[in-house]
C-alpha cells in the first residue's frame, strides 16, 4: 500500500470513530484517562526503554545538547505525564455545555451547545510527552486525534500512542479515535493537508519549517507559531517593578514563545532605568543589542542591526530600543511584533488604557510579565497550545477552544412566513 | 501597473485604514451609516441609471429570466437597502464587548474583549445590494472591507462602493477602509487568496465555482456554501404539523441553502402521511423523486437515482426516502447531508432528544422548519451570512461572528515563577 493509502485508511478510521466518541459520556472518557495514567506509571520501564532507542539513534545522527535534553524521558517526566493525564480527567467536559439560550417571538427555543470539532490532526516536534498531552486533550474534547510526532521520538511515541489507544479500548471506546502516523517521511504532512474531508483541523506545534510545510493546506490550520513579544517601560513606570517584569519576561524561560525579545524604554527614564537593568541582564548572561541611544547609555550593549528588531531569538539575547513616546512604542510593536503578548509597565492610567486599546495582540499586559500567556496560567487547566491565529481561537487555548458548537432549535410546528 | 500591483495597493490601504477603524467610536461609525442611508435615497436616480447599464450589458451577453430579476434594482429595492443600513446602525457595536472577566489567584485581572478581525474580503455574485449589505456589516464590525462583486453588477457596485466610502469620509473616517475591486477579471480572486499578510479572512458567498476558485487559499476562508437539508417525519409525528413544516421547508423559497432537499419518512406512517403530502407538493409544482416504497405509495412520484440523495436542487424538486427507524434517518443525514440544517418532526421526546444529540448539523430542529436558519430569524439583526464551516463560526452569523477577541491582563507587578 502507498503511504497515502495507509494514511487515508487511518483517517477514515478516525472519522468513523469520531462519531461515537462525540457521543461518549464524560464518565467513560474519564475512566479511560485514569486507566492511562495508571498504565503510564506501571509501564515506565518499557517507555524508558523505547526512549533509550530514540536517544541512541539521535546521538548516532549527531544530535546533541538541548535537543537530546528535550527528547530524554526519566522517571520524573513519566510521573509528570501521568499526573497531567489525571488533571485532564478532572477538568470539566466541554462537550454539551450550553453556551447560550434564547427564545424568539415566534416561540422557537434556541440553545447554542458545544460539540466536538470532529477529527483534529496535531503535528509536533520531538518531545514524546506531547503524544500524551495532545492526544489526551483532543480525546477529552471529544474529537478523534491524528498524531504526527517528530521522527526522533518515534519509538517512544509509538508506544505511548498504543497505550492511549489501549486505555480507550479498555473503557469501551473505539481505539481508532487515536491514530498515530508512524512514518518518519515528511511527505506525511503533505498527505494530511490534502484531506479536508477527513480532517477538520490541523494544529501545528513547531517552527518555521512546519509553517512552510503547511502552506496551501486544504485543511484549516490553527497555527501555534511565532512569538515576538515586547515590554514597553513607560515614562511613568515604577522602575523597580519594570526591572522585575522585564527580567522575568526575558530570563525565566527564554526558549518559549511568550518570552520578551524587544524591550522598549521611554527616553525620559532611559538614563535612570537602563544602566541597572542592563547590569542585571548582563550578569545573567543576556546579550544586549541596542539602538544608538541605548549603546551610549550603557557600556556592554552591542549595536543592533535592522534585523534584530524582527528576530525571535528564543535565547538569552535582547534588543533594546529607546522610544520618544507611547505612540512610538505602539507603532513599533505593530510593526515588529507578532501580536502574541506585549506589555506596558506604567503607573499612568491613561497610558495603560491607551496601550490596551491600541495594541492588538492576543494578550495585552499592564504591569505584568508576558510569560503569563499560557493555558495553565490563564486557569484553563490545560496546555492545549497558544494560538497565533486571529480566527476561531486566539492566544492561550483550553479544552473549549478545541470544540465548535451547534444550535438546537425547538419548536411546536413553527414555519417561516 | 499590473492587476496584482493594483490590488496589492488597495489591500495595503485597507490594512492601514483598518488600524484606525478598529479604534473608531460607535457614534462615528453610526453617523457614517445614517449618512449613507440618506445618500442612497437621495441618489436613487443615479443608482438606477448605473443598474440600467448593467442590465443592458447582461441582456446583450444573453442573460435572462431569474438572473436579470436578481440583478435589477428599483425604487423599492433601493429603499429597502437604505432601511437595512439604518437597521445596522441601530445594532449594538460588537467591538469592545467584554465576553468574559476572571481573576487569578496571583491577582491578575483578565478580560476577554471583542476586537475587529482586521481586513475582511467578501466575494459575492451579482446582486448589487450585497455591496451595501456586506460593506456595511463589515464596517460596523470594525474591519476594513475588500469587496469583490460579480462583474454583471459592475456599474452599480462601483457607484454603491463609492457612496459608502464617501459616507465614511464625511464622518471623518478613512474611506480606504472600504475597497472595491472593480476588475471583471476572475484572476482577482486568485490574487486575493495569495495575500494573507493583508487579508485576515475571505468570506465567499456563492456556489461551486467560487469554492473551486478558492481552493488552496493562503488566506483563511469562511465558506458560505452548500445546504443539503433534511426533514425526518418520525413514526410519532403530528402528521398535520409535519405536512406544514415539510411544505414550508421545500416551497417557501426553494432557491436558498436552508430549503429542504430530502424528506425522510418513517415506514410505519408513510402510507398515512405521504399521499396527502405528495398531493400538496404536486399541486404546488414540486417534482417528487422517491425510493421504491415511496413510488409504490403515491402515483406521480418518479424513481430517484443514487445522485438524487446527494443533490442540492435549489428548485422545486424533492427526494423522498422511506426509512425503517430513527437510526436509519440519522445515518442517512450523516451520509448525505451538508450539516447545515436538519429537522425531525415528532411528539416522542426521546426521539427528539436522540436526534438533537446525534445529528451534528449547524442547526438541528425539532418540530420546526429548516427555513429558520438565518441571521434575522435567529435574532442577530443582520444577514452576515450562514457559515458552512465548523471553525470560528457555524450556522447563522451576526456581527459578533465577524470579530475576534483579545485578552487584557492587568497586574501589579506579577512575574512568573
Amino acid at each position: 500500500m502507498t503511504l497515502e493509502g495507509q494514511i487515508v485508511a487511518q483517517l477514515k478510521q478516525a472519522r468513523e470513530a469520531s462519531h461515537s466518541l462525540a457521543l461518549c459520556p464524560t464518565e467513560r472518557k474519564n475512566a479511560a484517562l485514569w486507566s492511562l495514567a495508571k498504565a503510564l506509571r506501571a509501564n515506565a520501564g518499557a517507555i524508558l526503554e523505547a526512549n533509550r532507542k530514540d536517544l541512541e539513534v539521535a546521538k548516532t545522527s549527531g544530535r546533541a545538547g538541548a535537543f537530546l535534553e528535550r527528547l530524554a524521558l526519566n522517571d520524573a517526566r513519566i510521573a509528570a505525564m501521568a499526573k497531567s493525564v489525571e488533571e485532564v480527567a478532572a477538568l470539566p467536559d466541554p462537550v454539551g455545555e450550553v453556551i447560550e439560550r434564547f427564545s424568539r417571538p415566534n416561540g422557537l427555543q434556541i440553545q447554542k451547545v458545544r460539540v466536538p470539532l470532529g477529527v483534529i490532526a496535531i503535528i509536533y516536534e520531538s518531545r514524546p510527552n506531547v503524544t500524551i498531552d495532545a492526544g489526551v486533550l483532543t480525546f477529552k474534547s471529544g474529537s478523534a486525534a491524528v498524531l504526527r510526532g517528530g521522527k526522533e521520538a518515534l519509538a517512544a511515541n509509538t508506544l505511548l500512542a498504543k497505550m492511549l489507544a489501549r486505555s480507550l479500548e479498555e473503557s469501551g471506546i473505539n481505539p481508532a479515535a487515536v491514530q498515530f502516523v508512524d512514518t518518519p517521511d515528511r511527505e506525511a504532512i503533505q498527505i494530511l493537508k490534502r484531506h479536508p474531508e477527513a480532517i477538520d483541523l490541523i494544529i501545528p506545534r513547531g517552527g518555521g519549517s512546519l509553517k512552510d510545510a503547511l502552506a496551501g493546506s486544504a485543511v484549516p490550520v490553527l497555527p501555534h507559531f511565532d512569538g515576538l513579544c515586547h515590554t514597553y517601560v513607560d515614562r511613568d513606570a515604577d522602575l523597580k517593578m519594570a526591572e522585575e517584569i522585564c527580567f522575568n519576561a526575558k530570563v525565566s524561560r527564554p526558549s518559549v514563545c511568550n518570552a520578551m525579545e524587544n524591550m522598549l524604554v521611554h527616553r525620559q527614564i532611559a538614563a535612570k532605568f537602563l544602566p541597572a537593568m542592563a547590569k542585571r541582564f548582563l550578569a545573567a548572561g543576556v546579550e544586549l543589542r541596542g539602538d544608538e541611544v541605548a549603546c551610549s547609555l550603557v557600556p556592554g550593549i552591542k549595536q543592533a542591526t535592522v534585523e534584530d528588531w524582527d528576530t525571535e531569538y528564543l535565547e538569552l539575547v535582547l534588543s533594546v530600543k529607546i522610544v520618544d513616546s507611547i505612540e512610538d512604542a505602539i507603532a513599533f510593536i505593530r510593526q515588529h511584533g507578532s501580536a502574541l503578548a506585549d506589555a506596558i509597565v506604567t503607573q499612568d492610567k491613561e497610558a495603560a488604557a491607551r496601550f490596551e486599546r491600541e495594541v492588538d495582540s492576543a494578550t495585552v499586559y499592564v504591569n505584568a510579565s508576558t510569560r503569563f500567556t499560557d493555558g495553565f496560567e490563564f486557569g484553563f487547566g490545560a496546555e492545549t497550545g497558544i494560538s497565533t491565529n486571529r480566527l476561531h481561537a486566539r492566544g492561550p487555548m483550553g479544552l473549549r477552544e478545541l470544540t465548535t458548537y451547534k444550535y438546537l432549535v425547538r419548536g411546536a410546528g413553527q414555519i417561516r412566513s
